[in-house]
């Protein structure tokens, strides 16, 4: 074994539920690698490298492995600490001491732009590491990959979600007519877009889906909402949570005044457009954040994302023994990290009616595979 | 076949993610009965009554009922309708007129106390039609049995999400540090202690469980948390939605001015305290509520709960057939309606400890064979 085989591994970003099942990935292929001298977590992304809190991760049983696997969110934790110049050269003076001759950054696109100076500033000083990234994000932000790893199960979360609050509000319609459901995804619909996948006909709910990469008028919104209850008698609208209006200004910033003076406050879209649907039509409204359990809840993750994230993890592995540098690495094909870095993928044009407010059938075909099968609602309808 | 044996099922209340196996548990065990010659459902509680709104369901599939247990909410839809006198009575008139010889309606406190009030009625007018209830709640609150179908559907759901979204903090301590979840549970604190379950060690979240049956001292819960903070370093913290502070008044209704006047803001238990935690202890807090998703979603029901549900409308079936009347039935139990009617089952104090803000180890011993298996996380610490 070469003194410099040791593998270093960090996590950052956002967490996802199926973020561990990469580092599970790369653990495993590591330890059966056979020429690795010892598997190392950095604490907090580079944060640990900084403080010096790593953890030794070389003799993980096979139990210990599958248990992390089906554990949500980042095990080695996230950070936000921006990194400074000189924070780096630090970052790689410990991991050359430390003997890390191999280092996998798992994260989302900001992670990719640290992994990319990191490898810059290891080269710039001649410390010979190999530094990759592995791709993560339930956003589905990613430029260059058809789907991340991460993206699959917290859309399974969201369609499923929304097709239980469908029926909640489907059974009380008497008395309450409208839900806005909001999901995450600040600047890419495709979170948003998932939740078309509850519908099994074309009554279902969601009645209206509103992506924030489409600007939202909001007298377009309350029309659609009015047709749609004319039409079903209830209605569920998704909208993401960075929804703008047509000024571009985000929907669901309110200024409010209490004793300490005037406010802005940040209700959300879809309190927001639950009050207009409330003051402005006259139909009871609620809305619905779906929240940070989305992103979060293992107990349904699809199972082919989940397996997707430990190859992924595996395939970067494989791939830095190979001698790839500087690449985002996933099971099926790896790009520079320079060409990913900070770049974000919007929800295309194509896989959005923008007449229906809906995905298209395409968008349905692309993601059903990738969530895995739907269960299937008994509606009892009064005319038959 | 008399005549008058034709059977009749209503729903009301909040949906819950079992209550269409109840409904399922009654129409398979009368279409096995043989004695009935017709299963109907009203639309929408005794709404449907007054409105002629019916669905014939005595010939529903094998596949059918199968689809109709595992479908979240009330499939004949809720009803939030006041009753008036001359409301029952139209009701029962219709009853009688369509040859209702026997009556079930699943339902909460409440609507047990309109299912009493339809039996007097029928009574006071002569017409032979046996009346009962068939419980369901998700806030475990309805009085005479250990656990009401529901609950423990909502519980796990609770256990799961707050066991994820501990997770996510979790990795995240080193930029955001305290979350405060909302559960239902308006009056009673079972679903709110319900997140317990989440824990695997001591030391695992949520670190705080407050129920609405106890009121909070804000200065107490601000060393509460800031005690949890020091020692784990984050802290996810457990309210009910009708937390209450020690004058009584609900915690999360703040006073907000703005171009319209001075109005309350209900912004909820969760969001207030949170925001408390900001500005006096200087930690970054956010709060989540958990919303209709923990009383809707059908995907992880508790399968105890669900054939329990079901087992309770058959029982309810039979023991009507048998004769009896009046009474809210369950699988293995029944009592007489007037004895549940719009009483509360309180979460009570020996299930709580108040030193530690803690449910009981009685509790969890109680809760973890009604919502099944949980899973197990892997969690890497610094030190080992």
């Amino acid at each position: 074994m070469q003194k410099q085989n040791k593998l270093f591994i960090a996590q950052s970003g956002g967490p996802t539920a199926v973020i561990n099942s990469s580092l599970a990935g790369i653990i495993a292929a590591a330890q059966n690698s056979g020429v690795i001298a010892g598997i190392y977590g950095l604490f907090n992304g580079l944060e640990g490298a900084l403080k010096e809190e790593i953890v030794d991760l070389t003799h993980l049983s096979r139990q210990e492995i599958q248990l992390l696997r089906h554990t949500p969110a980042a095990a080695l934790g996230g950070s936000r600490y921006i990194m400074k110049e000189e924070d780096y050269r630090q970052a790689v003076r410990f991991l050359e001491k430390q003997g890390a001759g191999h280092f996998l950054f798992i994260g989302g696109n900001g992670t990719m732009g640290t992994c990319h100076k990191l490898k810059q500033v290891a080269e710039e000083m001649g410390v010979a590491m190999t530094v990759n990234g592995v791709p993560k994000t339930i956003d589905n932000d990613l430029v260059g990959l058809d789907h991340a790893p991460g993206y699959a199960s917290a859309a399974r979360y969201v369609a499923l979600a929304v097709k239980a609050q469908g029926a909640d509000l489907r059974s009380m319609r008497t008395f309450e007519q409208v839900r806005i459901i909001e999901t995450m995804g600040r600047a890419v619909g495709w979170l948003a877009a998932a939740s078309a996948l509850a519908q099994e006909h074309p009554e279902d709910p969601p009645h209206l889906v509103y992506l924030p990469e489409v600007p939202l008028a909001i007298n377009d919104f309350l029309e659609d909402v009015q047709k749609m209850y004319r039409r079903h008698g209830y209605v569920v609208a998704v909208v993401g949570e960075g929804m703008k209006d047509v000024n571009g200004h985000p929907i669901g910033c309110e200024q409010f005044q209490n004793e300490e003076g005037t406010r802005p406050v940040i209700v959300g879209a879809s309190e927001h457009l639950s009050k207009l649907v409330k003051s402005r039509l006259g139909l009871v409204a609620r809305s619905q954040n779906l929240g940070m359990t989305q992103r979060s809840f293992s107990e349904c993750v699809s199972l082919f994302d989940e397996e997707f994230a430990y190859e992924c993890g595996r395939a970067a592995f494989l791939a830095s023994m190979e001698g790839k540098k500087g690449r985002m690495i996933w099971q099926d094909g790896d790009l520079p990290l320079k060409k990913v870095a900070g770049l974000v993928q919007t929800y295309p044009n194509y896989f959005y009616d923008m007449g229906k407010k809906q995905p298209t059938s395409a968008f349905h075909q692309w993601l059903s595979p990738l969530i895995g099968s739907m269960p299937s609602y008994f509606n009892i309808h009064l005319k038959d």
